[in-house]
């Protein structure tokens, strides 16, 4: 189905098959609002499919995993990302490096370095970096200048990205979450602050969407080479 | 006139001036709306009434300065915070720091400054300093440590009040302003960014109202008396 | 974790460690989204950690508030706030006033004075008073005047900061609440009422956010001398 | 025209004569978005042809008063409200006390007061009481009471129609005026005030509506007799 | 407490005991946020306090209706309007017109209606009344023009207000509904159109605020004496 | 019940037996809010009193609509619309045609489809063609192109309707749907994409309105003859 | 150029072609930020290239108006609705009633009529219908159904769609305008009024978009045969 | 100054110079809200500076854009993009392709080029390709595919991206434009839809920010080496 952020039933798979061999990009199965008995329908399904290609399931509810796991005993459980895996992840070419602040924002950063990762790069997960405690920040700095491409992840003012793109020139896409309350509207006092960041060159997505920036970033960073 | 943030005529004078003699605040006209001739008038007769009183008149055009410079000659020109001064300012006590990044909030930056020095405190302007480049906040951490009240001024994303609020533990007025474009609208992206700072202890007061700020710091600042 | 108003994993606490102990700020535990269990696996650890410090526990449940009861017998338990302390309180310098209006507000209004006592400040809780009855806001202004700094909580209409702004000169910080229905919108009329209060001086925080005005408060209250 | 909020071409005014026979309704015209000549031309021909009752033009720039002053000798002309009134005034029954803040909101509250009058109804004026002095309102007490209908007028933060609603139970038509700035969203934060007011029995109008209030409070004023 | 649309602790019903005496206003509980033993609790309290006059709890669930009448045999219980009434009502002097559209408006409509009545006016409800049926409309219009004054309840596009009111002269309350679905917002689409009426002499209360578009027009149509 | 979109109260069915009998429209039971047994009591009246004509019952949850088809062995159940049709169906006029991307938008894509079936026109509904697709979109061109009226129907950034605009000059009606997070707004974004499409000739109804764009394109189909 | 809502450029009008000779739509070139000299040059072109077909310019100021009077002599002006044609307007088949309110809605409607008039259908343009005067608008009922399409044009409240389509059964296009002040916002209360119709089967188009109304009405119209 | 998009003044750009050394970005003056002089004056000093780097302003008027030329022999003009560029040009690595609509999108677009071939990148201009009008845009789907990355560039309906997004796997930015009128709000309706499409892999930046896009995309650009 293509109105939808992942592909998710076989014949949107069968469509896509052209392009997944051209790109590395897995199958992916969007799991909100489908029952766990449905999400483990799909995935046997895709398993059986394309045995020699990884698989992305996302947005698992606690008893979705639970029942992937019993059900598909090859599956990888990443219970913080709310996701799955199936099959063989693709080689990892070029670095993403996923910024966040701690563990309110950690669901949307586990997807967000998950899905960079089964997309075809490698990644560097960096947590607990705040605004409000520069020093830790300041001490992953070379860490954040040898990535490809940078998400940073931040609710409540999201103001990270701007700190985050005025230390190190690398690309930069920032992912607002819905953490915070009052007016923080569920994440859009973040999305407004990350589409006016002083810093240049900072690309937003929507409202807790890890899934969207791990695309894109492992986009970037698997055609780049970085200079020596 | 109460219903307005400032007062300007002088039947609200003549009500305000057993608080003014207790609290030390200053005559204030908003010359916003006003015909250059009406300032000139009214500030005037507000100088004449209380000659041994401050008398402070914001948010005033290039043209209403010129004519006020031409008509009263002991007035104090501020063209960068639109302001005008007369009379003796009280002695400063304690000190204000307002903090901002540079050169499109310098009006309300310098308003504020204006405001808090005119209100009856200190006042350490320190601009230049924004979240995209942390060296030069880092090399003025002493100064905001120094001071018994911050205004922090920040635009577009209003990320400055999170990264100074997480530095020191002194009390904090952010001020969000309209500088931006796009989804900025006008400041609200910077106002949402400040109500939800993750620093503990900010205040927020309305968007571009550094006179705001500045009194309610002058109040904090002249009250207070920091342990040597 | 740095990226949330309040400061809760034990990795925080360490850092922090040397600012609480110039500042007297007390470990601090945000419990909304934690599960009882976590939250007293927290609190104990914190206590074993810091004896004599004081700890403050926001925004929890009533069956939290049991299981703390239960399981740390010399925890002090703040049903109206949702709150736990444990630990000896700091002495109070200076006095927060804490207005509101009735028994909507309570909840707010208690998490902002406990707040401020644990932070350090006297406290003088005065509920009852709201705009529709005057006489008794009027009977209380010598001990509003007798304040370092004011905190007024209000829903609806937001009205009760532009009148207790008019009537004194101390420094006031308002609290929105979500008090209201129908276009009240969660608290945001009461929010823009308070950003453009007619009464100079007056800063706000976040909808509800009584944690954070009774920080900002206290370190104003505790640094602040009054004249006799 | 019936599809705008004033009666002003002549075709509609010979719709509307039998509603104005029997209400005692004046002829309107609403300035707005029309030619000084083309308000001149419209007066010329309703005074013509109703040269025994009242014509009330509103919202009219200081031109077209201006021009309606030379054109039309009998024509009455009230630049506070930007108004013209043209033939006798009807009979004042009942009283509409009018009450506003200030020099602000003095157009909308004369535009309110003015209209009462001409829909037949005696019009008490009452400025210069807000919020944040509170012993002016508290002064003018008597008069709010013997009003049959209270138009309260006021920008900002909007605070006024609560706290006279809580001083006496008239019935009470608040208007929001666009005065403010920032976060005041031209007149959008006293809308949502007003609409939340705590005080029962507020109903409101559209922001800088003065003539809707008034149109209102007439029609209450005029039909009722107070207890002597 | 005062910072509440209705009145109900018994500390408030001291004070206002002098306002009710004078205005013939009634003790009013405002159910919701309440336990059916808290409602229950007030009512017995109010009614032993003041037997001889009436007592008004609305926003009652069907749960707490049931408690009241179990525990107070002279509760008079009106499940449509989710209220309560206790002790002798006034006598109805004038009459306020509730017209409404349909079933799903009928609960706000029936609380407008009750709440006019417990106010001291008789009532005349007027419902299955839409504007996408005009010839009902019309058949009424003799009933509409007999009352003092018009309570409309009308929710989605809100249209009814404004009909209603170019058919006749007599002073209207509208209250938007948060009936619709979509862009409806709850009742924002309403209420936005009811501001905007294209007829004259139209005020608003909050979305379905039944209650206050009650209180007002009883003040309205209890001081008004209609000509024979 | 005419202020509802649906007609659903025998006193209202009465009324509109005249329209139904002119234009074929059936009658409508609005599911929404009503008790499963609520509906099975006015289908039941409703196929008794008018057994030659269709009935249409809209937006019935699982548990309504298992109820239906126990109580009434003739009810035809359309589970994937939410939707249960009694009678004959009128003869199929003209064609509309629904479009949509996939099993996201299906229940709103088949309400409209049917809707528009049980309103007396031919349907061609056309699942499974979104923008990320075009060749498919592509594929269907003569269909799009044989239809009377299209109905397309789309979520998230609501793009479908613009695309498909081009592609073909037949009058098109887009239904944004409430598909998506963050930023969609619950279908906001969708309903702005679509109100400001490129292609000229776009109509749009509320968000997820599928019944009201099946009414619409069905009047334009039933009253259409292509030319052969 | 496809990306607006017009089609106003050579290269696009080559494109075209196919579709104009196809559909018997016109070219179209949108005035909206152009200058005259642009408008004239465009329109010249356009003639000379197709001097056999319709040519409609819309939102012309005057100026430009008055330009292309001078430079085109053959071109028709179209004043009230800021329009000019060139060339043979296509038969008029079926009819698009164009219903308003009054002048204020004018432009829009001009617009909407010309519009569908030149994309080929008839058109019966019916002003001065607003929903507080209903007896003009129960006076054209009979021209209402007579009708293929309408398109009601409507500020403010927006209630005109609503009454309208309760009225008849026939295709209706709503178009809200931007008519109004305070709480109107440019058009969205009358926007969000239309969305919310409680008359089923109504569409709705973009604020003070009669051209896209027109084109959508004349594709209705024109392929319509109504029942003699 | 660092809380700006733009770099513009000496201070700046003496922090800035490793910076620039290290990632090749060039000096940029930011031009709205400065005076022709003041841009000629920076313009001038920079050149001094750094005759050996390129220098970018953007946001400049044509009279600006005017006095440059005449003042600067060896400044470019970009009168499209509002720009002006001095020094030699960066070589070019990698490829932009920057897609837009037509030509209400091409100042944006072509400021968002040229930032992307100053800040290093080669760049490919791909305009006249809208979503009504797909022939074209599969036309150009092998210039799409040749790039590393995208900027996409629309307003209104802001559908492009997705509809690019679905025929490429190029990381993809894409700006909404501010063109469109009614509910576009000034770009808001197409910002939404970008952050809502249903193409994995799509960023955002604010609206009309062609700037950082274009620094966004060179950054991906000249990093990437794509396989022959």
């Amino acid at each position: 189905m293509e109105n939808d952020p992942r592909t998710d039933d076989l014949g949107f798979a069968r469509l896509d098959l052209d392009r997944a061999g051209r790109t590395g990009d897995p199958e992916v199965v969007y799991g909100a609002g489908k029952t766990p008995e449905q999400i483990v329908a799909i995935l046997t399904s895709l398993e059986r499919a394309h045995p020699e290609r990884a698989v992305l399931a996302t947005r698992l509810e606690d008893e979705a995993l639970a029942r992937v796991g019993e059900a598909l005993p090859g599956a990888e459980l990443h219970p913080v990302a709310g996701c799955v895996t199936l099959g063989p992840l693709p080689e990892g070419r070029g670095t993403v490096a996923v910024v966040s602040a701690g563990t309110s924002d950690a669901r949307v950063a586990a997807e967000a370095a998950l899905t960079a990762r089964v997309y075809g790069a490698g990644v560097d997960l960096i947590e607990d970096v705040g605004v409000a405690g520069l020093h830790r920040l300041l001490a992953v700095q070379e860490r954040l200048n040898a990535a490809e491409c940078l998400v940073v992840v931040a609710g409540m003012e999201g103001a990270l990205p701007s700190v985050v793109g005025g230390l190190v020139g690398v690309p930069l896409v920032a992912v607002p979450t819905s953490v915070g309350y009052g007016a923080s509207f569920d994440g859009i006092a973040a999305l407004l602050a990350m589409l006016n960041s002083c810093a240049p060159g900072v690309t937003v997505v929507n409202i807790d969407n890890g899934y969207g920036a791990g695309v894109f970033a492992a986009r970037v960073a698997r055609q780049s080479v970085l200079a020596p």
